[in-house]
């Protein structure tokens, strides 16, 4: 892991800029955070639309996280922002574009080949991260997981025992495969869903909450559409990581 | 409206039970109401069970309202506790049971005849409440509804102005015609729904939550059964009363 920038924002957040190997990503550490007193850590997960893009979003839920007492880290998907693209991954990009433009009904099989290997290849990136972020004396555990690609977020949960809590956006295409992994998912959830989001399949998302084998899983449907989730709902999702994390 | 009891709890809560002509009910005000400082108020919506046997869950909810700077009121329904039965509710009851041991699904028929009589007597009475504890200094506005019978709270969000927010529990049966009103419900909704609510109709509760016409709505659901509402599905109800009275 090595820092390659950083700046300190007026409320004592410090942010900093690393690459682990290829990927870039980006580390927020509230001023609180010290050898002496580790902080709990939020991954902050993301739709595909590269880091820079995302940034403001990102930086926001950090600043927020932190005044939580959280650090935050995310890293860039692999074939996002200036990361190598794929042949298959941009087929089934091109093939999801076709679709939407034609009002088509996107498949089962544009679906598998868009997130399937995502996942395959993000949830590795994901844990080298987690590895390198948990070694750093300010960040401590427990490790939550918030946000999307969902897919991403369950795959974690299954496989990372270091996650002990997530919060999940259903804003994207889930795979049927997914469905099976989500009974495998025990950690306590924090499901966000988009009532009125009308690129998102409201049926599969409420299909997923049911399939979550967590004893302790909250689904929060709200008004707004797919960027419009309201600031309460903000609020929700981070006493949710409070609850779990502190 | 004539009170006939008082009491004051350690925490200040002053409870005082009263009738407003033949309907019992009971006021709870914080310790900091008074006339130079009126506090809104929330309505306590409850279950057909009687005000006797929901006073333990009641009072907690006031206790818990209070601390956050509301008073609360509830009145026994038409027909429950000490107050005259009619025939055919005792009929509607009957049926209900009868379909429940012998595992039929219960008919739309039964629904309607238990619910919509209790809402054609029930919502003038809480309006007559409202009259009586908006006339008490100390009790200023706005006010919510909190609460069962579902459809008890969607016809007083439909018909009565004063009430501005309602935080409604998905728990109980809902009438075809109650569909038709919600799509009129303009106030915000706090939704409540347990998601694994064996005596429940899952799937009436979202098709309820998507025909609410209100811009800002939330769905909530959680697990734990019928009664097992957790703590968290609290504080975050009260939060939306805290958003919308204040």
């Amino acid at each position: 892991m090595h820092f390659t920038s950083q700046q300190r924002f007026d409320d004592g957040v410090l942010e900093r800029e690393f690459t682990l190997g290829e990927i870039p990503g980006i580390l927020w550490t509230p001023a609180s955070a010290s050898v002496t007193a580790p902080v709990p850590l939020i991954l902050l997960g993301h739709p595909t639309l590269g880091l820079r893009k995302m940034y403001p979003r990102l930086v926001a839920r950090a600043r927020h996280s932190a005044a939580e007492g959280f650090a935050t880290a995310t890293i860039e998907h692999p074939g996002s922002g200036d990361r190598p693209r794929w042949p298959a991954a941009e087929q089934a990009r091109a093939d999801l574009r076709r679709a939407r433009e034609t009002g088509e009904p996107v498949s089962h099989e544009i679906v598998d080949a868009l997130i399937l290997p995502l996942v395959e290849r993000a949830v590795p990136e994901w844990q080298t991260a987690l590895d390198a972020l948990l070694s750093l004396p300010e960040i401590g555990g427990p490790v939550g997981y918030s946000g999307g690609v969902i897919s991403i977020g369950i795959r974690l949960a299954v496989v990372e025992p270091r996650i002990v809590a997530a919060g999940l956006f259903a804003g994207s295409f889930v795979p049927r495969a997914m469905f099976e992994e989500a009974r495998q998912v025990t950690i306590p959830l924090h499901v966000l869903l988009q009532w009125d989001d009308e690129g998102n399949d409201r049926q599969a998302a409420l299909d997923l909450f049911d399939a979550f084998g967590s004893k302790e899983k909250s689904l929060h449907a709200n008004m707004g559409g797919h960027t419009g989730v309201p600031q309460f709902a903000g609020d929700a999702a981070a006493q949710f990581f409070t609850r779990h994390l502190k």
